[in-house]
């Protein structure tokens, strides 16, 4: 039997102005940090350890990785930083606040967009400064890859083939994994690990910096999932995220 | 013409209390993050970027690393973390103080201890808890790189096929390179890529936190080298470092 622990970053400074985020590499808040080193304390408290960590290439994910493994004393450990982690990027979405854009566009539209699987937001424009293009950190990646807004669809699609040829193969190699990411990319890992419907998968909210544990059987399919720690807390935190969508 | 950026980490916790550290995993104390961050941010206003670092298996470098990176918005490069950066190993030396271990053996033999070149310290007793045999960062290590004290004739040894493998290959693809290390790491760098004498690499002190830059020709060869920064905060620091091994 493995062990799998998945991490949402803790709050980043948009999730606290209510903005869309995606690709935009947004710093976590006080709050945030506080909840990353929260998730390191209680991984420990509970015995747990780590051979390698995966995480994005957005710094809300990194520095919630790097303050668990630092509560942890666990710096010294391998990691993986991957654009097929990323949040979904919410396309020319991104920078807008999301009760303005549910004013606009209506409540309907903006929960389609941010909830249903395979509707793409606007996209951003080729001379938009905010396309992939124009970043670092992208231009070792193929043109089509560099995406101007996506599906939970495509994250799905952009996501998985890492988990088959790099993930998959470190656990059953008997590593034990944390993945520290976004809403969406983990939504899309926890949608395949337990084949859930893209009905089911759009009701799904991962609380920000909460270890959630799945134990794998030996083809890696989940015998069952569970998160860590306050459990009151937690179940609070889950709606938190579920209402962000709502214009007031 | 290539550039290689050396930073050695900024202060330790014994650094501080003038303890011999080693492969001892102690923290940065708060001198050491802001040397660490200044080190980041004089980077960046001289306008270097990275595309990939190296660092140790140590907190106090890989912490130093990280707020480079966070200054420089490059949380996002691949970190490659390599036992081979260590700082040398002190062996049973590590946690005495190093003024009390003066005044013990005397300065004479301290100096050789901490500056020959093929002296070996006293040996961690295999029963001892210090000795990496107990640690599990050192696991995947074959029985004879887990070093029980080390001269600087054996730090050079074993870092420099880890430049020749994996660093200058990199920096040969192109690739900016910045390697966060310690003092005696660094120094077995700096001696092969100088083709110092023994006399002089034993005399050469790197301050902490300071961007080391060193301009190569095709073939890594040094042209030039230079710290970044204020010029006679540095000569205080190197003096800083040379003044370590008095006892009082």
């Amino acid at each position: 039997m493995y062990k799998l622990v998945l991490i949402r970053h803790g709050q980043s400074e948009w999730n606290l102005k209510n903005l869309f985020t995606g690709w935009t590499d947004v710093d976590l808040t006080e709050k945030g940090i506080e909840e990353a080193k929260n998730g390191g304390k209680v991984l420990k408290e509970e015995g747990y350890t780590f051979d390698v960590a995966y995480t994005s290439v957005l710094k809300r994910a990194i520095r919630t990785l790097n303050f668990v493994l630092e509560e942890m004393d666990l710096n010294w450990i391998p990691v993986h930083k991957t654009w097929r982690l990323n949040e979904k990027s919410y396309g020319a979405l991104q920078g807008l606040n999301k009760a303005e854009t549910a004013e606009k566009y209506g409540e309907d539209q903006v929960l389609q967009w941010r909830r249903s699987y395979d509707v793409r937001p606007p996209m951003i424009e080729e001379s938009d400064e905010r396309h992939p293009k124009f970043d670092n950190r992208y231009k070792d990646l193929k043109e089509e890859n560099k995406t101007a807004g996506e599906s939970l669809k495509d994250t799905y699609d952009r996501m998985l083939p890492y988990w088959h040829e790099e993930i998959a193969p470190t656990i059953k190699d008997g590593k034990n994994v944390v993945i520290v990411a976004h809403g969406n990319s983990l939504r899309s890992l926890v949608q395949f690990l337990d084949d859930m419907s893209e009905e089911a998968i759009l009701k799904l909210n991962i609380p920000t910096g909460v270890p959630l544990v799945y134990e794998l059987d030996e083809d890696l399919k989940p015998i069952k999932h569970y998160y860590l720690g306050d459990q009151d807390a937690i179940q609070a935190a889950i709606s938190g995220v579920a209402n962000q969508g709502k214009s007031k």
